[in-house]
């Protein structure tokens, strides 16, 4: 089987810094028409002129131009002015800003402490029409985590009515209904929570290359997301979350989240949907609805899909020794991107 | 501040074989009366000759004799007929029977798969007054797999009112409420299930070492296992589940399960009851429910515990370059056993 999608869009994507950068561009650049760029650096992309530059070196790394990959570029929520917002909105490739509360995940720690404080930047966003991309996650039990965020996202979706506002890689079922509650709330889903729970993590042996934040949930979490995704569902976009670490951070005694998928995306979201009878669904996910949702560009070209067998390295090397492990490393996938994935 | 204690008594502990071995048994005949001995090895420990042989392998390697310390026995069920009982029961510290259903934790492969097959092997011990140590996970879920697997115990509680039953390394609350309900229902509960839950071991960081079967579970799991061990639950019983395993098999891309904790089990788990306001019930916990429940020898000699505080290693190093990180590795105990602990 071979099918053709308009060239994909990854709405949350990591790609790091200096020889990470350098090592994961290429991979998301190399098939997709663009992505949406974290900004969770050390230091976070704060401002327009961090903007800027980091976006100079995701194009200089990804080896291309803005028109065949584009890098969607965001800002990390510091209750900037709208002063700050504006400037940052006149920066190439600006998107979104995005909230991350104070500790949630890997570089988090300048982040959110109180939402009240947060207020006045996300009326000026609102007013400029800026998107607010969230991580959604309390600081509790980390299971439920995400379920005891959603009155947040409520909250937000009701004070903020003209703010996009977007959850990111939702990982319950209980974050669902909020997608036909609020108007303005959207969400995007990575290829991992449409793919695990936490038996892949912790049910055998213990996988820390699946480790990541929100951490896999259980099997009706995943049959509640699987469903939504593969009926098409309009509010979900795909985004993949895709976020490396070298191997020596991955596997330790204290194991950073993040799973690194980038280089095997479309062939595992190929295999993922033909086997449960939602290829015709691919496309939306992986562009359709956010075209809808946020107006991106035209379709740019295609990419062709098939059924042909290939086959994970078992990681990807980079400058100075840097070492990656992709999901699925050392594994084969039923599917392939018809041009050569690893080639 | 300074307690003593009856030497105490391990309920449930791994010491594996070879170079292991031999790195492991001093940890626990340092301080310990005895300890029941797992019998998971690869083949398992499964007929008479076999604990015979490993019995003396365990008191070689502990370098003591077995009035010191008192390796208690284990056979692996595998339906072993009346006669093959009795055989066992006649080998030198024999002390039980272990149920492992097939593949619930680290070589347990040739485990029980159809519980109607046990039933001759289970009558059997009950004629012959050998009790039943039970892993008691199910198939499923990994967080739901202890909760799954009350109605055997229920079960076999009932079919066989005269046999010993031993839940095993309890770690969910759901499991409390059976000690009340069947008079031969016993426990095991673990230091790493009264510390831990499975924030601390996928929480912030990942951390192999806190990675065991059954998985740490949710805070109030953890707050109802407290509870019911700082009151001085007559029908738990101290059982470390300690499991040492390579430093390599932790710190991997797919980690073995076990916690290796038999060398700080005394100072951790009085610093815990010390914190809990539960020194008095720690004797207790740690031998005078075994004695009385299972008639072990009377106590012999005491053991001292104060509160200042000792280094514990990163790790300690065996044979042909073995490497075993302890819990707590590299870190600090505010508690030790007065004749030191790693010295």
């Amino acid at each position: 089987m071979r099918i053709e999608i308009d060239r994909p869009w990854d709405m949350h994507l990591h790609l790091r810094d200096g020889a990470m950068l350098n090592l994961a561009a290429p991979h998301s650049a190399r098939h997709f028409a663009g992505a949406v760029v974290m900004p969770n650096l050390v230091p976070p992309v704060a401002d327009a002129d961090a903007l800027r530059a980091y976006r100079s070196r995701v194009l200089r790394a990804a080896g291309t131009d803005a028109e065949t990959f584009t890098p969607l570029m965001t800002l990390f929520l510091k209750n900037q002015t709208r002063a700050e917002l504006e400037a940052a909105r006149e920066t190439p490739g600006f998107f979104a800003v995005k909230l991350y509360p104070a500790g949630a995940t890997t570089n988090s720690d300048g982040g959110v402490r109180d939402f009240g404080d947060a207020e006045p930047t996300l009326r000026a966003m609102e007013k400029l029409g800026i998107p607010l991309l969230v991580h959604g996650e309390s600081g509790g039990f980390v299971l439920d985590r995400e379920a005891e965020f959603l009155p947040v996202y409520r909250d937000l979706a009701r004070r903020f009515p003209k703010l996009k506002i977007c959850m990111e890689h939702i990982s319950t079922a209980a974050a669902l209904p909020l997608l036909d509650e609020f108007e303005n709330l959207f969400a995007t889903a990575t290829l991992h929570h449409l793919l695990f729970t936490l038996d892949d993590l912790a049910g055998g042996l213990l996988a820390p290359h699946l480790f990541c934040k929100p951490i896999v949930k259980r099997p009706e979490d995943r049959a509640a997301l699987r469903a939504a995704v593969f009926s098409g569902h309009p509010k979900i976009m795909f985004g993949s979350d895709s976020a490396p670490h070298p191997v020596e951070k991955k596997e330790c005694a204290g194991a950073a989240g993040g799973v690194y998928d980038a280089p095997v995306l479309l062939p595992a979201l190929a295999a993922l949907f033909a086997e449960n009878g939602a290829l015709d669904k691919l496309e939306g996910f992986l562009g359709g609805n956010a075209r809808r949702i946020y107006g991106l560009p035209a379709p740019r070209g295609k990419i062709a899909l098939e059924d042909a067998p290939q086959d994970v390295p078992a990681f990807f090397e980079g400058e100075n020794g840097l070492r990656v492990a992709p999901l699925f490393a050392g594994t084969r996938l039923p599917w392939r991107v018809a041009d050569g994935n690893f080639s």
